[in-house]
């Protein structure tokens, strides 16, 4: 414990009616690592000033665009100490790089781009500025998904041979227009190419690596619209070719009636097995090889260090969705600490997803929206 | 309740070591409709015969050959109704064309055979004969997959989109030479092509089209061996495409860490959506759009003719793999006692998998080789 | 595999519209060592001979009454090999004292007798006579039952403190004065003093002692009757104390709405603690202090002997109710046949409920009976 | 959404190593309604400056006792809202008359008290002073947890029948004496009469009386130690008689092996029955007789307002501990604003644990530890 001024974070998106910007502002006060001090709420001016002050933001700091708030911040002498970008999908980009461009760190949600091109490029800006970046694949801010990860790559499992994993909601089984969420999701100028592709598939996608450390090489995959009228895909199945011979299959649906938010990811090694689903988080199911299965639970002994960072309670106190995602926001507090204060961060809070985390889940997205274009045929990543 | 005789069962294949063997007796015995009568257990003679008078059988029914039985029963006043075929998956048609062509109904294994010709080649036997011929695609006998079959077709899930099922095995995650399951299952000329894709990706196939009803066009397969050595696939995942525009997914493996005999098999209409697990089967987990899951239990009121006729003990008494075992078999009794009669048999009976759910089962393995060795192209079932 | 002969097996009860004499017949019938050969199978002699003829028998062996059966078939070249209670309560002292009387084993449900002088004079009667003795606690005939006591007295659980035992069902919520299993449950002097008492917490109670191994010495019970009209309890809250100072609570009721035959039990010992549920009997769950909790599976390696010897299926494919019950049945069979043969039975065929656990079972729901009517007064078992 | 200021919220205890604080003061924050100012966190006055000081607090608002503070505070013009007493049990009275005497509110840890007379004479204060006084059992604050209150007041489970509650931990499994949590747990000085009992049983008591709405009439208890050394029990069995003839049974312990934090509450009405576990508190499963079990999840449609108002996020992103903390922290600030304000609070606020919860739970435990006295003889609440 020590008395550290907390940082100053700015927003961009996550106004009125967006579910995710509240999240962030939940997940960044959790640890109380962060102060939400400056925003450019919604792209309506006036609405983003009063939601903005509602927050009880001074109202010089809440912005009519992140052009504008990009520009002022830098010019303070108590500027942010990062930016968090929580808006529709094509904002991504621009906003991170007006951000990065004025030299504040960047927190983005994903997919980090529409396009490979634009993903590319704010790679190349990333490398060029230095700047700390960080993308909310949130899930990966779970303790036992980290777990997980140390348990691969401590070998445990021996060499991975298959992945499985799935990503069911059902709350687009029935068009939506009216939603202000399901809009902008199903415009492919706000949302890019990808439906459930784009949404939630690439968190799959972003955890099956994440997990097992392995790049993925070629995708085969079958996209499909249920919903009549739908002009992006609401059901995606997709299979993987990985580096080494390991195969894998996503499946992800927002047409699954019953489903909530039904992320799951199953890795079978030649020696041992996990499973691990978003809804029941706080356990891990580890299978050995002629063992009995043995339920790892957070915040119980003999888990790794990369676990243990990552909790704060003890086991049997259920610590869920927003705990990951503040875990999120705390290795991001430590990434820009050590950026400011000229050091290597703590190795642990580089778990963070990254840029290049996000340039391979563009690639995913396009990779798959091209290969279901034509029969299913395998396509390089 | 009526004193009825019980039917009398011959036997080809089961003997020493055969684990399904012993699975056939115990089912066939269970609801006392059929009595073992006769037998030819083993390839060899001998032990054919040891094996036989072990069972507790009379000599001269203890046959050498299901050639020589065939042509012996045919010829008995007290000859067998009808026989059961459980030998590895090549004897499977000529076996049961012996019996076919001595007048002798069959309850034959899955598959039904290990090419398409002699598959097809069998299905005019049995339409040319009109002999009853019962394929033990035994998940089907389950209670509350026949309550999810009732389900579709009364039209509560409504309009199917995506069908996903798994079969998950993990004891050939070894090479297993000393084992005598294994070692024919891993010889094509004994299996057919098939690896998991005949001995459980068929089960999986069957229950698919059993409960939705549809029609599966088209395959795309990616059949992987992990085990170093084997001659046929141990993990296969598969895409599908139904008449109608729905979607499925069928992933089996026998190299899968910590998974027993995990069928699981999860229908998504756009009203409701089902969900039920092999080895948890006494559960059917049903959503409808909007509202709270329900669990439906074996034996609880409410539920069809179909899963209430499927069923021995009342609710909460778990019945299991061998219950639903000996509904195949009871419902082959009726099936066979109803031909015997010249009627129609009871339409539940008639639920029992047939030559034809052989044939799409011989057409979807030789499929789903065929689309694996050209780069998972679509292929016509 | 042997050519043993089956065992003749006579009934008493269980005809037209009794549960659970068709469930002895399917559990007799599983293992292939029983064959009934005759029976008195309901209290009107005509009802009786009409039950037997439909099921096969021959007409001379339908008898009018046990009292008749038992001295007919004690004078018959093929006389049965041991007979099967399953009538009413008030009827098991009276009918196991004519066959143990006429030198045949008994097979007989719980609980043993109405009043403890019955039980005790049995358990003389038993002693004397030298004849198998076998009481169909049928739960201990699970597996994984049998794997739990393994596991207590192979030292793992280390000493136990605690028991906590409940047997939940919701079939006798409302009235059902129309329901033949539910009349004579209600009637006292068919039943016996014990409502959910002597109906389900008897199996409770023997299981908390078959797994532990430990004697209980006092109870302390609070018996309640919900539906109004009720003559004996339909819930009942018992907390136990052991010898050597463990403590133990059972919860009976027949009014728990949403509960179908919910028998499950947990005990903790002072480095380990085991959860065993009835309606999901393939999995226990054993803790050790300090690791990760183990899913034990029916048929899996590494598990004893006790339960190795009780399973019949690989893992995964489910075993239940009827595999239980047929234990029992295959123990009786090994007991009956090493009577016959003037050797010891196999050690673990002894493992089956026996004429001492009968008597305690009857001194426990007499123990309970007085504890509750004196203000729960610890009152000795 | 509207710019309120935060509250500001004084803390007696929870400095340290003591887990609690910190959940309280995460709890707080979470909802951003209240700001952490001033604080006496330890008693050792340095000790307790160097900790406000860590968490960024100024020098003048680290008391040194919280006896300065309350008299500190009350003089201020930003005098704090509210304080929150998470100090060992023996604290909560003395410092919640110190505050209440100076006008402050409330929000004390339970249990209220560690005598029946300073409990009430508290009661007696707080209804003097009319301060808003606010008990943190916490579990009350899970949206699931009120929709099962709200199932039950709204008749939807008829007449209460029985009511079964437990609460199972392991921690205290081997003695613990060199661990601060565990050091005045044990200490009835401190502690008070009840160890497990008045630990964790409290809590199963609120929740019982909570949901039903029942009022517990008489308890038979059975408390026991079974950790050689320790002065307090670690497991108690608690049977209880409701007002209106409904019955319950409470189990308690901190030996149960293998358990975290296992509370677990189940009622079952004469129409229907609730069951949840605080482990997985996502859902509240509900059986009406003759239908199929219903999951309920939180944030999905057809819940009641009591069980949305306390959710912050979608179905299927699992909230956990600190939101049902946090729960109680938002309904102190809407209480706490609604006294400043002179107006009657939000009545779902309402539903907050109050001084008379607090005086029932002391009861308690007193009259469960003179009915184990008095070998568990039936004892007036």
């Amino acid at each position: 414990m020590s008395a550290k001024r907390r940082l100053r974070l700015g927003m961009v998106g996550g106004g009125a009616g967006a579910f995710i910007g509240a999240v962030h502002r939940m997940a960044a006060r959790l640890d109380d690592a962060w102060e939400l001090t400056a925003g450019a709420f919604q792209s309506d001016p006036e609405a983003s000033r009063a939601f903005g002050l509602a927050l009880g933001l001074p109202e010089e700091r809440c912005y009519p665009s992140f052009q504008v708030m990009a520009q002022a911040e830098a010019g303070r002498a108590d500027r942010i100490d990062a930016v968090a970008i929580c808006a529709p999908n094509h904002v991504h980009a621009p906003a991170a790089r007006a951000f990065l461009e004025a030299g504040t760190p960047v927190i983005c949600d994903k997919p980090l781009a529409i396009s490979r091109e634009e993903a590319e490029a704010l790679e190349e800006l990333v490398r060029r500025t230095g700047l700390p970046f960080i993308l909310t694949h949130n899930y990966s801010g779970y303790p036992m998904v980290r777990e997980a990860r140390h348990l691969v790559s401590s070998g445990a499992l021996g060499a991975i041979r298959v992945v499985q994993a799935e990503y069911a909601q059902d709350w687009l089984s029935v068009p939506l227009e009216d939603n202000k969420q399901a809009q902008w999701r199903g415009d492919p100028a706000r949302a890019g190419p990808g439906g459930a592709l784009g949404d939630i598939a690439t968190h799959a996608f972003h955890l099956c690596e994440f997990i097992t450390g392995l790049e993925t090489q070629e995708v085969s995959a079958e996209l499909t619209t249920f919903v009549p009228g739908r002009r992006l895909d609401d059901n995606a199945q997709i299979l993987l070719r990985y580096k080494d011979g390991a195969r894998g299959s996503i499946w992800a649906s927002q047409v699954a009636v019953g489903a909530a938010n039904g992320l799951r990811i199953r890795i079978f090694g030649d020696r041992a097995a996990l499973d691990w689903s978003q809804e029941t988080p706080e356990e891990l199911r580890v299978s050995s090889l002629g063992e009995a299965p043995r339920i790892l639970r957070r915040g119980t002994g003999g888990l790794s260090q990369a676990a243990m960072r990552a909790t704060r309670l003890p086991a049997g106190h259920p610590e869920g969705y927003l705990e990951g995602f503040a875990q999120i926001y705390s290795d991001a507090a430590e990434l820009v600490r050590a950026h400011m204060e000229l050091r290597p961060p703590d190795p642990l809070a580089a778990l963070a997803p990254s840029i290049s985390d996000g340039v391979r889940g563009v690639r995913f997205i396009h990779a798959s929206v091209a290969s279901s274009r034509e029969s299913s045929q395998w396509t390089r990543v």
